[in-house]
């Protein structure tokens, strides 16, 4: 295979560039060869091609070493792309935005868990610690602490809330939840955020906002900066937690859950956490494979979910959510989320000793969503990869008020064109405090050529018919970044010119992850890109 | 009195620019003449000199003319001042930062409530809306809203939360609480961020981090924009409220209530909302005059101190909160802090009904804050300005853990450094969620020009005190933020680095508040600001 070069880089001036990595970290930390480049490729490809290959890998063990990485990729003009975990794995995994950029992978060697502080409430982390690393930790250490976690505990603390990744306890926005970051400048500078630029201050992960403008959001789904430490607030260990399913027979009884919850959430009581409502397809995926239901192509006929709904005994949607404190309160609380949702017709109430796990497929799902819910950190829902041979998805996920009529005209508008393309509708809705987020799964066959072009075909039209609702994506795949931010386009693209004149600022050669979120930097635009 | 003109504009510049403003917005809309100026002068003066007197006022009424003033200010390099009510008196009023420089009174015409949405409970403002407006307008259309006010309701929503005010319900944080802005630029190109980026996106008040870096936190207690409208969560009302007042009555309890209180607080239960820990001189110079106690200079002898603690019926600490919810709620909540704070000798407990107000002025903050605490604006606390003759107050307000020891290494701190220079010593603990203000109210006679530099210096030399020992500011008074800025030095002030880079690149000619935060800009900087 032809080797994969940034677009405007000689191989000199690359090689030479690995030189000095290599002079920097050792050549075992410096990866170029083409068998050691593969896990940092798109894990669901969605092109044929290699516009998301790295050109090397380099893996850093301190904020100095990124500090000096920065500084070489400056002298060469080489393009960066900085990664935790990269797990997210329906946006990209590890994979560069542009092809041919070094991927920084903090990930292998940034693992210290700096400090976990019980009585304040909060961790101090590097971007390589994973959920299960830090929830082992605390558990190690006996704390009466919750890490809230997402819905696979596999990937980065930081690499996550950088993302806007979400969970599902009280805690579960994590960038409100973030506590201050260490940030290495893509001019190579060492900035911290909040108290952390007070030397000596013990409130650094106590107090995110410091003195004067607050730059922490700016690091978030960007590519201003390489997070080298970050805090996060903890939750304290509530005395008890219930966690209940509630089954919908109907896919019309959409309009009806969502206005049902609104009011039993705004006020973060009776429902205290973010509750998710998942199609049936979905819940299906986690515990069978698709050619039990069906063995034609999509979308899955109205018999075989009527027949999942039998056998896994669900609903067409089906809404899980905990509520915590002492028992007279969880009782409380889940009383009243039962009592307003059983208005619905069909509708019915599940709870983990209802529906114990031993024999119940059905209930898979409530008893992973019950350890989620608690802060503990799960990676069942990958399962939903064997839903079809070699598996993967990517996710579109618009955002909306939480309505009732929203909801409905999305699911419409996805089914529709999942219709089209002969796709299965596989989604939840998330509500967060006030807002909603439809997250739609296409899951499909990653090494079928047709099935990546109809993906991206799929998810790219989509983009479209949502934006011209008012709908806009919460986050999204590589290659999907240009066009969503181009429906972010409120005064004909204020706020991507206002991204293009800090990127110009902060990083005039671009070389740090160009083209992430649809921002590339003048020397990239003036190529085309 | 000689004219006040920016450092380095001529007189025929300044003038050119102030025929365009006429032009612009008619001629009453301009404001030059001395007298017209002075509601723009620091209504507390710190110095004795015209270092932060403006050089003229200009009042818009809607974005367009925001962007065309910017545009204006860059063609004849004008400084500009943005300030919404200006109402901040203790750190410099409606007065610009660099003397000379135009004010930009977003407040006088720029007061339309845009909308208040009972359903999804928000609100989106322009600047010139008041609290007492916003409450006004709910009470009006009897939403069962609350608006979160700070302890001083006469101010703007906007102004308040984009210099990091608090309140004290649930939503006391209004920054975590703010969900979108609209944004005129140094340039003059208007900005959305967040879902308001998205065009017909219902969700703009709703989901406040869009798509890509999230970029609203620089515009807080920065000169990188003026906010022309911001978004606000407003709290869905709760059922039931119970306010309580618990006085302490030796100076040595505060470690002991510090400490206490944390375990209440972090959780969130019982300690729902923010807790404000006074001491006497602060309560006493809300409902009586210092003459009453004491002639002499400061600071209040301890045998004064005892009349008050007697006269008054409070402690010398005075800790007020609020608990929320039904009536079994409230009196368990409630229960659980009394118990466990009356674990310190002499602690009392009382609430609004043990300690009616008629006849009783000690009871006076605890009825005030029942109001402040529900959402009611008030305006109470302006009293203090009373305690002496002319009086006024800048603020010191260090930020550390809510630890009892912090607690009393800067609340001795401040108290010798008091009696070094005199003054009373006059201060509030506020505990937030994780993190813990001293805010010390230093009220002076403001005619006095020796008690200008004494409170001056006072303040500044308590700024190096603190910093000292990792205590920094999270705001400060226009005459105090080099130094405060210049106390956040991490990395040889890599911070500083950072926002002087962001504001030469979205204010190359710096037309934006020069000197706010610190930060002024290389056209500034170059003159030795």
């Amino acid at each position: 295979m032809t080797r994969i070069l940034p677009p405007d880089v000689s191989e000199a001036a690359f090689d030479a560039a690995l030189d000095e990595f290599r002079a920097l970290l050792g050549p075992e930390w410096v990866l170029s060869a083409e068998a050691e480049l593969e896990p940092f490729r798109d894990p669901f490809p969605t092109t044929n091609d290699q516009s998301f290959a790295p050109g090397a890998v380099v893996s850093p063990s301190t904020p100095e070493e990124v500090q000096e990485i920065v500084r070489i990729a400056n002298r060469f003009k080489v393009p960066l792309s900085p990664v935790s975990t990269g797990k997210n794995l329906g946006y990209g995994g590890a994979a560069p935005r542009l092809a041919g950029a070094v991927v920084v992978n903090t990930g292998a060697r940034m693992t210290s868990i700096i400090e976990v502080n019980e009585k304040y409430a909060y961790a101090l982390v590097e971007p390589g610690v994973t959920y299960f690393d830090l929830y082992n930790y605390i558990q190690e250490k006996g704390y009466k602490l919750w890490l809230d976690v997402p819905d696979l505990g596999w990937g980065s603390v930081v690499g996550n809330t950088l993302d806007r990744g979400v969970g599902y306890t009280p805690y579960g926005d994590h960038l409100m939840w973030q506590t201050g970051m260490e940030v290495v400048l893509p001019d190579g500078d060492l900035l911290r955020t909040g108290m952390g630029s007070m030397p000596g201050s013990n409130a650094w992960q106590l107090f995110p906002y410091g003195f004067g403008p607050n730059p922490d959001g700016l690091f978030t789904q960007s590519n201003f900066g390489i997070v080298t430490k970050m805090g996060i607030a903890l939750m304290p260990e509530p005395p008890g937690a219930l966690s209940y399913l509630i089954t919908f027979d109907n896919e019309s009884d959409l309009p009806a859950i969502i206005d049902t919850m609104l009011p039993m959430r705004i006020g973060m009581a009776p429902l205290q956490n973010v509750p998710v409502l998942r199609n049936i397809v979905l819940d299906a995926g986690v515990v069978s494979k698709r050619s039990e239901w069906h063995d034609g192509v999509g979308p899955i006929p109205p018999e075989a979910i009527d027949r999942m709904k039998k056998d896994l005994d669900l609903g067409y949607w089906n809404f899980y959510g905990t509520v915590y404190g002492p028992p007279e309160q969880t009782e409380l609380f889940a009383g009243m989320i039962r009592d307003a949702f059983l208005q619905i017709p069909g509708a019915r109430f599940h709870t983990t000793d209802s529906r114990p796990e031993a024999g119940d497929r059905g209930a898979h799902v409530l008893h992973d969503r019950h350890k989620i819910n608690r802060g503990i950190p799960s990676i069942d829902e990958a399962k939903l990869f064997e839903w079809v041979p070699n598996g993967g998805h990517i996710g579109f996920s618009p955002v909306s008020a939480p309505d009732g009529n929203d909801a409905w005209k999305q699911y419409e508008m996805v089914r529709d064109r999942c219709n089209d393309f002969n796709k299965d509708y596989a989604a939840q809705f998330i509500i967060g405090l006030r807002e909603m987020h439809h997250i739609c799964l296409f899951l499909y066959d990653t090494a079928q050529p047709s099935q990546r072009d109809d993906l991206l075909k799929l998810t790219s039209v989509l983009i479209d018919d949502a934006a011209a609702e008012g709908y806009g994506e919460y986050r999204t795949h590589l290659a999907l970044m240009d066009q969503v931010m181009g429906t972010f386009n409120y005064n004909d693209g204020a706020l991507l010119r206002f991204h293009e004149r800090i990127k110009d600022a902060l990083d005039p050669q671009s070389i740090m992850a160009p083209g992430k979120s649809g921002i590339w930097g003048s020397r990239f635009k003036d190529r085309g890109f």
